[in-house]
């Protein structure tokens, strides 16, 4: 028995959800390249039920969605109350997911309802921060252009809604990455869907997971707005041996695929939104980090300045992150459930042993 | 590369917290039959600063524990709103966890200081559930007293609270449990504690984990009420494919060190509450799962009817369980912060290959 380095290589169990073998990620069988390209719902039945919907499938299945994405008036009443608080939405999020779970009738939501309702939350938790009124759902749209719409009180573009959706289905799901491994952990317990997400949420809010992109657009915030020298600001940050946001991944030692696609979403995005300057000093210090130490930039890095263009803020980008991954989590937890048995490791022992408890004289207790 | 049957007895880590090796439940060093007998307090402290305290140091400490478990008005007032809904009290815990750490000034919370929220809030779920109004803390009692105290509205016995310390112990801490591996693999991405503590209560929550005890419990009572014959009850259920809750282990394939100390303190509890009906089912239940299949009562087995003889209602001891088990996991916490990496195993993809995606005519978002 050995220490393993936070169970790097170590197979958990099989799946039929995704792939990153030989650094390829596929969904189901599919490039992630070209998945990329296929619309949001198409993706979510996709993971969810291993084959692409036909044409009616998928319009049944989308108008199905969007008409799930309605919260109950309690649901709202309890998230005004709570998305009030002066907290990290992250925060707000992991008690908004585990009230999802708490209010009336809950014990028989499938996955479908469990999304939308997730998506209108995070929509919602967005809007009550800004102090803006609640959007209602638009049943002509799909659930791109709906999630859009509540969380930026507009109608996006085509060409918006597009791009959006290919930024969700590239964040959908990741294999046995750290939230979803703990969501099947907790599924592995045959506790409920909710909590499983909970538990999901809690591990996406950590700075070496999904809390990763809020802490990109803070790195070029700081660069930009105190005028420092980029390559000046990696070293001091390296030397204070702290990580740079964004680069490396356990899987892609050469380069994570998703990257690559956001970049080329994120140069157009800061054409028409005038966000250039933070893309240029975002190749910038690209370069340098490959060049220096061949960390390459992972999904988290362009993202962010994508997550700015739309106009989010960035105390906001994590919570993007998981409205995306819930796909991936649901996957997960329907497989674990399925087939899955109790994850239950084991440990080391390294302290002291041979220790003896001698009763105290005078002890409080007896 | 094999498939890993839930990682059992694979190794994650080194730890100096406990040791189930050779099936000997040791924590720090000190073995579980001889710990049981110390103040709850001291349990705390050695498990999370790995000595036991000097006299000193443990006034210290378990006057400081004791102080601060006074919750904020402010979570008062939430926690009247959320336990009142018609839901499972382990779905009212996991949104109070994360809501102890979404109110004001958490950022900066400790461990004891965490833990007596923790008591604290799981004995006001149990009053407010009740119609009861919630107690205040006596200083001059310890925390056991003072957790019996909240919840039952009732100052303990001496006695009854030296066998309530007891149980606490057993359950504080158990290695890489299925719960605290969750809140060690949320602990791995640098997440907050809160946020931990949430992803192991939607673990503990499930029936293969924590929620067993609630279920033995509600065996005992069906068997009882519909004076059904315990061994006819056993073979249908297994039949079924069920098992039977209470029974079994990952670890403990000769018994549970921890069910032998808890069967004494069950037999000497029905005593004085007249539940022996109970116990002598127990026995009987106990003697044939031996018989037959050789499986052992776990920790939950005598639990459940020790919760029971306190006058606890079942849909509340999972919850207990929490109460006790969060001083484990905030050692593990604690431990995989310190000295952990990112927790983010693999998985081997056995879906479908090679598929490829063609766009389709009239795709709704293009
Ligand atoms: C994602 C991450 C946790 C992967 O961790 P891992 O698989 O355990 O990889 P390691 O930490 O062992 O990294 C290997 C080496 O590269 C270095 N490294 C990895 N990522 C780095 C980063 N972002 N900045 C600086 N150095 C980094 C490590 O320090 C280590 O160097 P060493 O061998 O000299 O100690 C890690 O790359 C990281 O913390 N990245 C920053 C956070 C982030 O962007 N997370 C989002 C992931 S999608
Ligand atoms: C705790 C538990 C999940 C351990 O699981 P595990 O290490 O994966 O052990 P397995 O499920 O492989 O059990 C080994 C064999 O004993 C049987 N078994 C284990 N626990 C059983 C139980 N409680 N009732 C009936 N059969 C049981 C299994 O069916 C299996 O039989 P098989 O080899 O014919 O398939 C399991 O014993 C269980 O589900 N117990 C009931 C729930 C419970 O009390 N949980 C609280 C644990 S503290």
């Amino acid at each position: 028995m050995v220490k393993n380095h936070g169970l790097a290589g170590i197979v958990v169990d099989e799946t039929k959800i995704s792939s990153t073998k030989n650094a390829h990620l596929i969904y189901v069988g599919y490039p992630i390249e070209e998945i990329a390209q296929a619309s949001f719902e198409e993706v979510v039945f996709l993971l969810w039920y291993k084959h692409l919907p036909k044409q009616t499938e998928l319009v049944a299945f989308r108008q199905d969605l969007v008409n799930k994405m309605v919260l109950p008036a309690e649901t709202i009443r309890l998230l005004l109350y709570i998305a009030k608080e002066p907290q990290h939405p992250m925060s707000i999020l992991r008690t908004t997911t585990s009230l999802l779970g708490t209010t009336n009738d809950v014990e028989h939501d499938e996955p479908p309802k469990i999304l939308a309702k997730m998506l209108t939350a995070i929509a919602a938790i967005i809007r009550i921060r800004d102090n803006e009124p609640l959007m209602e759902i638009d049943p002509d749209l799909g659930v791109v252009e709906n999630f859009l719409l509540m969380m930026t009180g507009k109608k996006p573009s085509k060409r918006l809604a597009k791009m959006f959706s290919t930024v969700m289905i590239l964040h959908a799901d990741h294999e046995f990455n750290a939230s979803t491994f703990t969501a099947r952990v907790a599924a592995s317990t045959l506790t409920d869907y909710y909590s499983c997400l909970t538990a999901a949420v809690c591990a996406l809010k950590g700075p070496l997971h999904g809390g990763a992109n809020e802490r990109v657009f803070e790195m070029l915030e700081t660069i930009q707005q105190q005028q420092i020298d980029p390559l000046k600001y990696l070293q001091d940050q390296l030397k204070a041996k702290r990580k740079i946001m964004g680069f490396g991944h356990r899987i892609y030692k050469d380069g994570d695929p998703r990257a690559r696609i956001l970049k080329q979403i994120a140069a157009e995005l800061v054409q028409t939104t005038d966000n250039q300057v933070y893309y240029q000093l975002q190749i910038k210090i690209a370069d340098y980090m490959f060049a220096r130490f061949n960390l390459h930039p992972n999904v988290d890095y362009y993202t962010a300045l994508i997550y700015h263009c739309i106009g989010l803020e960035k105390e906001t980008f994590t919570m993007i992150f998981a409205a995306c991954r819930t796909v991936g989590w649901l996957a997960h937890i329907m497989e674990q459930r399925q087939e899955g048995s109790l994850i239950r490791p084991s440990s080391v022992y390294i302290g002291p042993t041979g220790r003896h408890y001698l009763r105290r004289v005078g002890d409080h207790n007896e």
